[in-house]
Order: structure tokens, then sequence, then C-alpha cells
């Protein structure tokens, strides 16, 4: 199936009338910014982290997202925990390697939750997605200056050998799935001058999971829809924080026709 | 007494003039949205946790709110801590029970903190008031589609059993306290849109506690406030980001015409 | 070196090129708006605590902040193996004693990390200065009404223990380095409605001590850029939530005919 206007506008009134429940087990600093991003697209977020708790929550959630932003050891204990619940109830998972790559701790623990199984998506910048794969360990915190292109073959050796859908975003963002590739060119400079906008992205991935049962879809959904809502909210830039408001603002809006005229994608990427 | 613009013009000027601290042990989420709002109120915000110090900080503070929004046990046995120093030191205490219902470790935590004794005012959904109670636990997260009016008989049981004042809040407000029952009108539906919203709504409870010694009073003046703040910050609506900030903006006037204007309460509701 | 508009934007051209990795181990309340704000100002933040990782973040940082916002046992560990980090690797560190005097824990967690050594500048508000110098406990919170004239010998104390640079701001911003003090007077009372703003301005320092050797000049530096910052977002006020919003905006833009019409300082102050 292609990705085009049509099938982004579907899967996002499925959000809005489901309002799904997303778990996330996150880090600290972008919780709230995330909690209020699913708010206004539509769907239902929960942060909780408890070992007590955290497979009561995937029970009831649409899908799942595990972010090592700020990582610890009890933090990765719940994940595993929250992770191997999702397997068993079928919930779908987005993992966010924060900074993988950064140090060896971040780069282990992201390649154990890897290893585990049941995740659907890995979503993370090139840098990250080259580290997870066993590339040179050239992140720089939550930086990065390769580019997804960069990352082509660090995402396919990933998806080989977890099975999951790999996205490697900046400029334009790589989706790979199974027998097939997809870019989408959607998106500006200014995302990146907010936290949190990559932990944003990769919650949205996990809302659109929640709705579609087609993963390297749902993935490419969610780009192309923060993208363009990058876009637009970019039109009257006073600064980053200004941005950050509008962004939010943005994405509780429905406009068929912004996604019409700004979609740009490329469904079927040849990565040889 | 009843409710009316005077008396709550009266505890927002004591809240301003006195600025008391208002401990916090409360959920990651939002700690800095219900900071802020706090001292746009002009109260005077703590987070604070540690074992080694709760106690020190409610020896301080006005009044104290326990949030259970992201609970895990470190921080519940804080929360028993500050609660204990709470009763030692007479200080008021807000409990709000986020997902009570959602999980059976949520709903037990709240209950124990309830059992402790020392609960001046538990604010929450409907849905949570009702799993507090004993009812079916239909909390999905934090949301719900219950009616403060279906909470009724659950308020009464929960006021009976601990003996705080119980607010179930949604579209109105039912405010349950020793021998009387409130109802308060204002809010907007916008005001679900910002993530957060109940849990600064309870903390503005503590911070009218501080000042006001009749806890149900003090929660009604807090709902109908934060309602009438709300209506007055969704005029000129562009989507929850602006709402959130204009709301925070708003807390900090003091217009007695708009409260005298748009205060819609009942100060005797018959619940029988 | 004296302080002035060239010697500012200097140093804010380097942050801006170099994009330095600022190192945060710091609270829950405020992660999100200082990595925002740092952001804006041209810096990279991380935040990161696990004992597994901290020295290997530290080892590739341009500078380190500690911030005892909200700290714990597990926290003050990792501060000091980050601490100890940045002694190893010649890394920068400002710590921001929050709340020092409230509690004898923070108290003497604020000590002890200054007793390790290896802290370039402490920042604080004049009664976290003075606790920390062994004055009286008048902290209550967060806030304070000592001016940071009256601070003077208590920073003096604490500069001659330790030998770190010590700021005690307010409406006026003393710094005392080695054999020296200056004045800052920019800044405006806005400012202090605003949750974390002392947190940014603790973590501005750090970035400018990224770029900038002498760490005197450095949080001379930052306290004059904040302060101006502040100033101009102060413009057009709408309440404390927009002005925070406005805040970050201005943090991005580098305005070389307001540093060099707004900077107010002495670079040469006496104490005695």
């Amino acid at each position: 199936m292609n990705i085009n206007s049509e099938s982004i506008v579907h899967d996002l009134t499925q959000i809005r009338q489901k309002k799904p429940l997303i778990h996330n087990v996150t880090n600290y600093v972008t919780m709230e910014w995330v909690a209020n991003g699913l708010l206004s697209l539509g769907a239902s977020p929960v942060m909780a982290h408890a070992p007590e708790e955290v497979a009561d929550i995937v029970k009831i959630s649409g899908a799942l997202v595990m972010n090592i932003g700020t990582l610890s050891a009890p933090w990765v204990s719940s994940m595993k925990l929250a992770l191997q619940a999702a397997k068993d109830y079928g919930v779908p998972v987005v993992l966010d390697p924060v900074g993988a790559g950064a140090t060896p701790y971040r780069t282990q623990v992201a390649r154990d939750l890897l290893s585990q199984g049941g995740v659907s998506v890995v979503r993370g910048n090139p840098s990250e997605i080259c580290a997870l794969a066993g590339g040179s360990p050239t992140t720089r915190g939550v930086e990065t200056s390769l580019l997804p292109s960069e990352a082509c073959a660090s995402a396919s050796k990933l998806h080989q050998e977890f099975g999951c859908v790999v996205v490697a975003s900046g400029p334009d963002d790589l989706i790979l799935g199974p027998e097939r590739a997809m870019r989408v060119y959607n998106g500006t400079a200014m995302m990146a001058r907010v936290t949190g906008m990559g932990c944003l992205v990769s919650a949205v991935i996990a809302a659109f999971c929640a709705v579609q049962k087609d993963p390297t879809l749902a993935a490419a959904h969610a780009m192309a829809y923060c993208g363009i809502v990058g876009e637009r909210a970019a039109v009257n830039i006073q600064g980053p924080g200004s941005y950050a408001v509008t962004y939010v603002d943005l994405l509780s809006e429905l406009k068929e026709d912004w996604i019409s005229k700004l979609l740009t994608v490329e469904s079927h990427v040849s990565l040889s």
C-alpha cells in the first residue's frame, strides 16, 4: 500500500475517534511535551514506570513507547517488563534509542531491548541507527551530523537482525520495513531547535501504530504528518519557544488540504 | 458560609500577600506546569521528595500536595513521610489520585494514603473517585467519561470512610464536605486538552487551603477560580499549546469583575 | 579583562559556532525548560544521571551543571561521580545549590559537593549563598528576600573556602572571583515569575564556561546576557506564561545592538 494524503487522513481520523491509550516509559526531560503533543493529536497519553503496574498499563494500551533519554537501571528493568507485556498482549512497541552511541551503556541497553523481541519500530537519528547497528560510535549526545542516506546500510542491518521497522530521521526520513523502504521529505530545520521533537515523533509513530496494523505505513504516516505540521508551524517564526507552542496547536488540527498540498514522499525507495 | 465572588477574591488576595509555600510530592510529567501555575497564582511552589528532607519541607509549608501520576515505591514512601509530617504540624493536605482504578497498584496506594489519615481534600475525576470508593474499575488512564453527578454516591462513601472533602471534577464539579455539598459549573472543555490541568487544579486547591481554614470552601474557591480562568483563556483559542500559555498568564491576574460576572455555583446541593 | 558588549558577543558567537555539549545532572522540574533554553542559546544540552554513564558523558562535554533542586541520594551519588570525572578531564563545573538553607540535607549536600573540589562557579540567590557559607538558615524554599549586597561577606567566605567563583543573583548580581568582583545590573523582576529561571541562568553560565577560560568573566557574561534577554522579553508582557515563551525565543537571537545598549555592569567592585 502506498502512502498518500488519504491514507494519512484515514489514520489520523482513527486516532481522533478511538483516542488510543499510548503508554510511555520515557525520559524525564520531554514527558510533558510528549504528553501534550499526543493529547493534541487526539491520543491519550499515559506515563507510568513502576514495575508494580507497567504490565497492567500495557494491557489496556494501544501502543507502548520506550525512550532511553534519561535511562537508569530501574527504568530499564521497567522497560523490559513493559516490553514483555507488550509481546504477551500483542501491543505494538516503538523504541527511541536516544543517545545510542554516546555512551556504551546506552548502546547496550538499546540493543538489549531490541534483542528481547517485540519492538515494532525503532526511530533514531542516523548516528543512533549506525551506533545500534554496530557502526562507529560517533554520536555526540542527541545531535547528529550524519544524513539519513548515510544510515541506509546500518538501517538494513538492524532490520535484518531484529525484524523491526527502522526509521532514520533527519532532513529527510528513511523508513525501512519488510521488503520495502520509503522516504519522507517533509519537515524543516526549525524542528531540531525544540528539545524532544524526536521523542514526540516517536510517540506519534506509536499513536499511528495503535490504529494502523502495518508498522511501516504507520511510521511513514507519522513522519509525514509531523513534518507537515512542522512546516506549517514555521510559517511565522518568532523563535524556538513560540515555535514549540504553535507546533502543539497545529497537531490538533486536521487540515486535509495541508496534507495533500505539502506531502512529499517516495513510497518505494531502492536501497541498493 | 456561601461561596461568592467576594469570598474568592478574599482568599486570592491572601495567597498573593502571604505567598504560601506549597510542597508538592508529585509526578514527573506536570511538575514544571504545576510549579509555573502556582507561581503565577501568587503561591511559592516547592517540589521535593527525598526522605531525608520531606518532613523539613512540610514543616515550613502552607500546604502539601500528593499526586500519584508517576508513582513508584520510593515516592510512595516519601509521600507517607510527608503525610505524617503534615499531620504532626497541622498542615493541610490535598491528594490527587491520578489514574486510580487504572491499575490495582494505583488504587491501593491512593487508599493507603487516605487510610493513613491527614488528607484534607481528595480531588479526582469521577472514575477515580468511584474506583477509590470501591466501585468498578472503569478508569482508562487519566481519562473518564463518567460525569461528576454519577460519582455522588462514591463521593459520599469516600467522605464518610476517610473524613476528607471529596472533589469529583469534570464538566461540572462536585465538592462534598461535612454536612454540605457544592457544585461549581465554571470551566470549559478546552481545559481537558492540556496535560496536567487536573494536577494544577489540585495544587491550586492546596494554595487556597493554605489561607482558608474551611477545606470545603477552599476547594470550591479553587475549582471556581480555575474554571473561570479556563473560560477566559478560551476566548481566543489557537489550540491547546497556546491555550496552556494563556492559562498561566491569566492565573496571575486578579480580575474581580471576571469572577463576579462568570461565577456559577450552587452553594448547597442536595445529594439525596 | 573587563566585561563589555564585545566580550559578550565574542563568547556568544563561540557558543553558537562550537555548540558545546552541556551535561546537566539536574532537577526534574526544570529539565525541559533548561534544555530548551540551552538549545535556543546555541549550546547542546544533555541530561543524564545514570552512574553507568555520567563519566562517559562528562568526558565529551564542554561543561557540567549540577543542580540540587529535586535531589535524592541516588542523584547525589551521580553528581559526585560526574564531578570526579569533570576534575579528571578538566571540564568546568557549575553548581546550583537550589534551596540550600531550606533543609539541613540540601545545605549539607551542596557543601559536600563544594568540598569535593572541581566546582568552577556556584550560583545561588543571596539566601542560598549565605546558608552555604554557614550563615543563618533563612532560606524559604527557593525564594529569598535578601539582596545580593547582603551576601557579600558570605560570598567572600565561600570563595576563600572553596576557591570557586561565587555568584549571588537577584535584582542585581554579584560575581566574585579571584582578586576581583563584578556587579551586573541587567534583569527584571518578571524573571522571578518563571519557574527555573535561576536553573537556566546557571546552565547558561556553564555554556559560557565551555568557551571562556576565565570563569569569572564567563559568569558575568552569562548573568549580563540572561538579564538583557529578560529585559527585552518584558517589553510586551501578557503574563508569566508568554514571558517564558518569549524568553526562549529571544535567547536564540544575537542582537549586538541590544547588548551594547542595555549592558549595565561594574567590572571592578570593591567589597570592603
